[in-house]
């Protein structure tokens, strides 16, 4: 299954990068090869200051060894091997028109001392940050993280929607980070469930990535914005990182676990404000974006 | 002390606003009085789009009633009351060529169920951020913190000094937030020093950092830079995002005790950038600072 997995995201990553420059049709994403101390490494492919794409980073990592303390403590186990591989991806636009994506999907195994699978799960999901509230934008979204749970669980879909509402909240500002989408963890092989139909599961999710993605782009990437648009998507992005940084279980393992920090910090965004006690007006698009974050809705 | 200590810092919140708009000449702090629920309130003074300072907060607060559960693990206490006060300020001037300062000072007490007072402790520093490295300043700024130190105990400086440098260590980036100054904290009395004579101690940091701040604002305001140097500076301003929202105890604990958010927050810097993998050019003025930020020195 590891051997599957990776090879299914190496692949994944290609088709995500390939796509994602065609759209931008100015920059190329930069290549940076890793190793990591211990055993692995990754790519991490990031492209700047593009046409459409001011930031964003398409990263694979492959790692593997003893499983460091940090893990041990948060998986409660002893001594052991693991391998973890996976694909995470943070893009955001330049124009305060597009929303921001993150996506990530992982697979996971833990051994005994004699190398054999004590544990193994798969993890991810994906979801949207808009700066404005483009209603239509959010249904079609939806809707193809639903086309992608359906066929494989009638529940899927309304269950990591709402588990993704709940990670992805800002609960220091009382609002979620985007719009949500799905976000699964710890999908462990059962007697109803195998690992291969987990594997399936997860590789519909990351296949739907780009149909729900690239459309939305293509909508808005040529529509007009003023300096003040601007400005509010760069204090929301402050919020963004806020998240990233105060909340985000991915983000905290890394650094604990000394993951590579330009890695893992990419996800950041290029511009970002913070003002003092910023409030958006009252009947404003802003406002109606922040109403919406606070109260997550039921898109389809 | 309670008193005592809150008229302090209602004082030298004064004298600090009043020094920084003379400074500034063109923006005033404007005023937020907030109450909290449980107990108590602040004043939050915030200075934004001055001058020389880009975005400022110097807030007071004054907080108390039930011990909050999360204060309760904390200190690993059972219920009882609280109270807590405090002055706390950041100053992110507008230029790259003047450093960023934060400074902070607090007492706190804990009551038994009877209103008896079974702990009681000062905490606080203050500690300088420079963009461009200049020697003079960082010997001038440790000089007058050595200077509040030395008449309370000849070997506070170099402890509160070391304290400063472990304290505000951007651990994931394995280099220090700044150039330190002084951090303390649990100043708890003992047969030895009372809780007056803590108080002596903290007053005297209290009114040097005007002393400690002021001439290098004065001194490097109306130098010129470059756009490159301004970039420098949004790059280096998220490096101290990343400490204040990954690292530092004090946010953390704001946050997990239902504090004020804009008030808490109010530190992070106005206009900040993100670079993927970003370096300075070797023998550059940018590398010479991150050369020192990576292995703090002892400047007296």
């Amino acid at each position: 299954m590891k051997d599957q997995f990776f090879g299914y995201i190496q692949d994944l990553q290609k088709r995500i990068i390939s796509k994602l420059e065609e759209i931008d049709g100015k920059a190329h994403f930069k290549k940076d090869e890793w190793k990591r101390e211990g055993g692995g490494g990754g790519l991490s492919c990031v492209i700047e200051d593009g046409a459409v794409f001011e930031k964003g980073g398409v990263n694979i990592s492959r790692v593997f060894g003893k499983l460091p303390e940090a893990m041990q403590k948060a998986f409660q186990v002893e001594e052991g091997d693991f391998f973890a591989c996976g694909l995470s991806l943070v893009i955001h636009p330049t124009s305060p028109k597009v929303p921001t994506t993150h996506a990530n999907w992982r697979y996971f195994e833990m051994y005994d001392k004699n190398g054999n699978i004590v544990q193994q799960w798969f993890g991810g999901g994906q979801d949207l940050t808009p700066y404005y509230l483009d209603e239509e934008d959010a249904i079609y979204w939806h809707t193809v993280c639903k086309n992608a749970c359906d066929p494989h669980h009638p529940d899927f879909y309304s269950k990591y929607k709402k588990d993704c509402d709940t990670y992805f909240w800002n609960a220091h500002r009382n609002e979620g980070r985007g719009i949500g989408g799905l976000f699964f963890d710890y999908l462990k092989p059962t007697s109803d469930f195998s690992v291969e139909q987990w594997y399936q599961f997860v590789i519909s999710v990351g296949d739907s990535f780009l149909e729900a993605y690239v459309p939305i782009v293509e909508k808005h990437k040529n529509e007009a914005y003023t300096p003040a648009q601007r400005e509010w998507q760069e204090i929301r992005r402050g919020r963004y990182v806020e998240f990233n940084l105060i909340h985000d279980r991915g983000t905290h393992f890394g650094l604990k676990t000394n993951g590579r920090i330009e890695s893992i910090l990419m996800s950041l965004p290029p511009h970002v404000q913070w003002k003092y006690n910023h409030h958006s007006e009252e009947g404003s698009e802003e406002e109606k974006l922040i109403k919406v974050l606070a109260h997550p809705q039921d898109w389809i």
